[in-house]
């Protein structure tokens, strides 16, 4: 994988806040070490996660950090791992709704100039819309059930788009697999400190084919993009979701 | 209101990070769909909410997040929406105070030149000082002294400032009304997953006039803004907060 | 200070989204007014931390949350306060870990600038690798063992590198005394809303040798810097940390 980020790297238009190798020797030796041996030569060659997988936790933590100085390498990345350009465009869009409107228009932004070196056309992008994966309607109720019985009157309008823009349409939508779109999820969730929503996602994405052992390994990949104190504020979560599963 | 975004969208000259609907259509079809669609043609159409509280509420969601990408659309719808100038000078101020100094200075980078377009000169801002608005004298004595009670000794040099700074000057200033104070402040709050600071400028803003259901709508329309998750871990606060000003 | 402030302000090349004075007093003279009095004309001023350490502080919460549009400034003002390059430089090689590698990549990219206009080169930097601090291996064994009972089956991934590249490796390079270390990696989870983290974090700044009245001033000075409501959440958390330092 070093040699594939080396040559995306060098082969890459680089916008004015992005940092080349250079730039990084200039002020941090150190750090350009820890990048090249402990991160991409270690942790993304660990076998627990593709590294296609390891490319959509690192996008989507990104998008959610709004890190946009290392939006154009991963993008582009992400690509060269089998990261097809309409999951790319897919995961901007379910970002949208998971770290909001504005990080997903400054993802926009790069992954544009990242399509036009490509050639990537509107044809290779997941269209506005299309036929919908089939719902799970028993889950899908017991979940608007539960989150209506709470919350239903508390803001009547968020209960009622949670329903109908996101479980019942974006979620449904095929341009990403389901448990893609449970990692991009958990990946923002843990990226933002958002732990009250992990056990839920989480929990979903496991459902949806994240296995024990690839959600281990999520945390020990996203501490570098997100932070060890995000990581960390996860762990306990994580782990009583791992137990309750277990019973 | 889709009209009006759209006009503005088109008569305004962007800055580099900012994204125009090619751009957007160019990597993601189903986002400008949902942009046209969910968002601006239903979120922002329901009546719970004024086009103008949905803009302060839209502008102070994107200082607190630093979300500059889509500053300048809002920042000049904000203005179209019957947000005065020196209104919206006055949120940027604020939140300096309730997101950090670097978020307030990175809205003045993108605050200068919709001023600049727009012709907008220091004589239509709110003055540097000003006479201040008369002071809920219990109220405050109430606040300060419950906060001395608890971090008095923890951090004295925060607790004055809190008095001094805040309280007794910045919510004082008459440029913008409290009642709008607070819907900047509880914006930025749920935007930030500072859950545990929403109880206490909820009230505030309630007790400023913002209706229940007005709250409701809040959490409705700052889901798109600031992500879903956040708009989650807010809705039991906000839960409580209801229940507790019924009895 | 704000003699010192103001003459690297002016001297220094600013880059496309920072805030000149003529910006700031453009949007908000109000916010010039705040910025000049109550913030360096106050808060810096106060005896409890000095220039040198409210620089660190500022650096780290400005790195932290992503704030780029006061970096330039304030990396040249830590500059001016006596903090070295080679300790610049390892501030941001370590919230590459506390605060999110994209984090740090936006900080090198202002740094680079302020290095190259001040010609410093790699010679005034940390090398890459050299010989490190001496371990205290009861506490660090005693932090593993905790850690590992804990975690150790949830991420095992996660777990080996923080004592790897972390514990042994990062927290021991001699390019930043380990209480500067914990004031930055302290400043960070403030900044970051990481309140959960603050208890290990700040014991072992206080074991590093920051005092409970610097602890303190910490928390007046990040208020400004990271927002009043990341100060407000950190502060009961703080005032266990003291309590229980007193048994």
């Amino acid at each position: 994988a070093e040699e594939t980020t080396m040559s995306v790297s060098s082969s890459l238009k680089l916008p004015a806040n992005s940092v080349s190798d250079d730039d990084l020797r200039a002020v941090s030796p150190a750090l350009e070490r820890y990048t090249k041996e402990a991160l991409l030569g270690k942790v993304w060659q660990r076998p627990e996660l593709t590294l296609r997988d390891r490319s959509i936790l690192t996008v989507a933590a990104l998008i959610a950090g709004l890190q946009t100085a290392e939006m154009p390498f991963h993008f582009a990345l992400a690509l060269d791992h089998g990261v097809r350009p309409a999951e790319l465009s897919e995961i901007i869009t379910h970002l949208a709704f998971y770290a909001g409107w504005g990080n997903a228009m400054a993802a926009v932004a790069v992954a544009k100039d990242i399509f036009s070196q490509r050639r990537i056309g509107i044809d290779q992008l997941p269209p506005a819309k299309e036929p919908l994966l089939p719902l799970n309607e028993d889950a899908e109720a017991k979940r608007a059930t539960q989150v209506g019985n709470n919350f239903g009157t508390v803001s009547p309008g968020l209960v009622q788009n949670t329903t109908d823009v996101l479980f019942r349409d974006l979620w449904l939508r095929p341009a990403l697999a389901p448990r893609d779109r449970s990692l991009v999820t958990v990946s923002a969730l843990i990226a933002n400190g958002q732990t009250a929503q992990i056990p839920y996602h989480l929990n979903r994405a496991m459902d949806n084919g994240l296995t024990q052992s690839q959600a281990s390994e999520v945390l020990t990949h996203i501490a570098f993009y997100a932070g060890w104190p995000c990581a960390f504020s996860a762990l306990p979560v994580v782990k009583d979701v791992f137990e309750s599963r277990k019973k």
